[in-house]
């Protein structure tokens, strides 16, 4: 295996992909664009064509409700709309190291050079650090005369913000795309930050399907929101636990 | 030297090698893995046939008793069972940071898909934080219809546990295996995890027994446990003391 | 991608150029580097020729003014002197890794060796934790034959300063100079450390024109490094908050 | 540049060699290596063969008293014997990362192995945590009948000691040898682990000139101890400043 391997279930190629466009929705602050990604294929019953395995991702295997085991990965999804094609990138983790953001993000935009992809949307959260009533969708593009229309769709863009810049896949996909000559807009959703935030991914998506026509009941958001959050809880103090006993004995 | 290189004393070849079962039981939680996987070697006086040795192992050498220095390993020791036969992998450590589990893991179901391993079995602990008397045995499986020989065996599956995961080789060579087509059985003795665990280990040699048809008299498995616990303690307070000293001075 | 990409907007070769000179000026301590490599590509009308990126940067997407989204990268610039060519080395941030911070060195030395760079200046600053009235700039060099001209050009020598040798950029660019046999200058402003320290960049200017007979109106070096000090607080703020954030979610 | 780079002033090759002998003596326990290595380099008045530079060093650059900037290096020195070569390794650091402990480890042996050397000595401290009155050397050999000479030579050997094996080069380079079939002793003064310690210097001279035959004065052993340690001062001082301003700055 190869730091990062892309392991097909359905073959994908140029050729069968009618305009594609992307749309990356992995893990991050709160869990909003991993939340709306996960939302649109089931709603849409998109359909898994690929894993991707990295050397990257933290070195735990995920333990399915049936006692299956499998690595931790990420998954390609294929969604065939009336006129275009979709495919969404979602999973259980991002990279657990620096450079592995880097690695992983370069991969997905080689692929997405491959399949002849002319957009890309990155879906993120904005941590404000306290609950937000109305949550706004923040957004950042790639090419400047890409702002009017995302704007137009009902994102707005904050010159100070993110102030830190936006780490990880939800930043570093557009930055590549760039390079590539593909359209990147990373979308964030206004999020407390501490809790898996349906409320804030319900206006995320309202923007995307502005922009790619995509419609799906939201109805079914706050349900996946909140069995996100307990899963992630389970995860986290499951972890946790782990840790505290493998420093003794691990390496 | 490679990452990984594995160096042979008895050469292993696949024709050579009766469908051969591969056990993994590398330290961890408890130890418990480590404790079955080498009392099964002694029992059974399985060979050694191979040594592995990485870059990802913390950079320490080992002192033998006698007053060898060697590098720190894992070993592949081979027992020609009746029917068929079994190679086992133990060693001093699991890689010391996260990448090198994914490359080792990744490099042991190379091996295994080479010599035409049809089935591994990984041992592990399952960390439950207080004392247990009668010990359980947690199984994941990387085939969902392995899962009824495992729990005829004794094992037993539960839809949330371990919550974060499997960590390092015990969740990773399975799930490498499904990807080769080999098939996968984790097991997992529970244990407090604060100490070496014969009885847990007890438990877990039943169920494997079970499973492979491998039997070996527990009897020595106190004894054995005990040595390793105190093996275990001053390796750890060797190396919280050398480890003070050379912050000032390495690197 | 590799680990360090160089990509030209304006194609650079030995060729074209007149005996190059190459000035580095990243950030590090008191911003001084930086702020004087960026005050003389603005004053000059230096024109920025190439974008380096690397898997070394710390995994951040930098968002510009205008909501455009970039990846965190170094630009080279050339600036077009009367009798030779100057190629400036600035921006977002060093390596965030130990081993980045060689590779990315060794990446700037080679470059300068295929465009046939004769010297290169390094600037930083020098940390000596408290307020200086009267900054001096301390400096080294790669060849002893080079330390003349340097103090006649106004820098001092130590031999005990800097007592930790000198991180990152500004002392790696020189050593690796040094094996390819090309001349290299450190130049080090006195700064508290604090803050961007412009008054520490106008010394170190002073000191730079003299060796390569650039000259810049240092007026607006005091504007310049208020607004980097306001740019690298808001980043600073921005990265904790998303940081705490983080922690929780991804990997 | 490779992650390991040897340059050669003085090109080494196998058959300019007599029957030549290892000895490394880098940073490391009460830099009692080092100081040996340094005092017999000095005293034979060997000659300075080759530079090691590697990624794995901290990236720091070394200022000599002349303000001479150079990058971290290990150094390889030759001394002609009356019967035979010695070639020193000594330097700056040893890795400042994990896997840079193997990496270079094993880069030496293979030099070793290269050149025709037929024993490699590693020499360290090993530190009790308390002032040593008389200093004992401890030994560690890679052969199990190299034990008998190296006592006879005046070290000890002990079943339990270190308790958390060797650290850093004075264990891999041993292990490492084991593998190429080149013999290896390791051999560590008693120090109290917290000053440079030229009385367990002088303790661990005599029992390798009682194995090499090479012999040197230990008068100035203390004088280079105490020098050895006022600029180690400097360098921990000089270090932690700039790093706490570098915290703020880079990366």
């Amino acid at each position: 295996m190869d730091e990062v391997t892309i392991q097909y279930r359905i073959p994908l190629s140029r050729k069968d992909l009618r305009s594609p466009v992307m749309i990356e929705g992995l893990p991050g602050i709160g869990h909003v664009g991993k939340l709306v990604a996960e939302h649109l294929i089931r709603e849409l019953s998109a359909e898994t064509c690929a894993e991707v395995h990295s050397f990257y991702f933290p070195p735990h295997a995920i333990i399915g409700e049936d006692g299956v085991i499998r690595l931790a990965n990420n998954e390609i999804s294929l969604y065939r709309g009336e006129d275009r094609d979709y495919l969404f990138i979602t999973g259980d983790y991002q990279s657990g190291e620096n450079i592995g953001h880097y690695v992983l993000a370069d991969a997905f935009v080689n692929l997405a050079a491959d399949l002849g992809v002319t957009r890309i949307y990155t879906l993120g959260g904005f941590g404000v650090g306290h609950l937000v009533e109305e949550p706004r969708v923040l957004a950042a593009v790639n090419r400047a005369d890409l702002r009017e229309g995302v704007e137009a769709a009902g994102a707005f863009f904050h010159r100070d913000e993110p102030a830190g810049g936006i780490v990880g896949a939800a930043g570093l996909i557009p930055g590549f795309a760039a390079i590539k000559g593909i359209e990147g807009v990373c979308l964030m959703g206004e999020t407390s930050g501490y809790l898996v935030d349906p409320k804030s991914a319900a206006s995320l998506l309202k923007v995307l399907s502005a922009l790619t026509g995509l419609v799906a009941d939201p109805t079914r958001l706050h349900e996946r929101g909140a069995e996100m959050e307990r899963a992630l809880q389970r995860l986290i103090e499951g972890q946790q636990a782990s840790q505290d006993e493998e420093l003794r004995y691990i390496g």
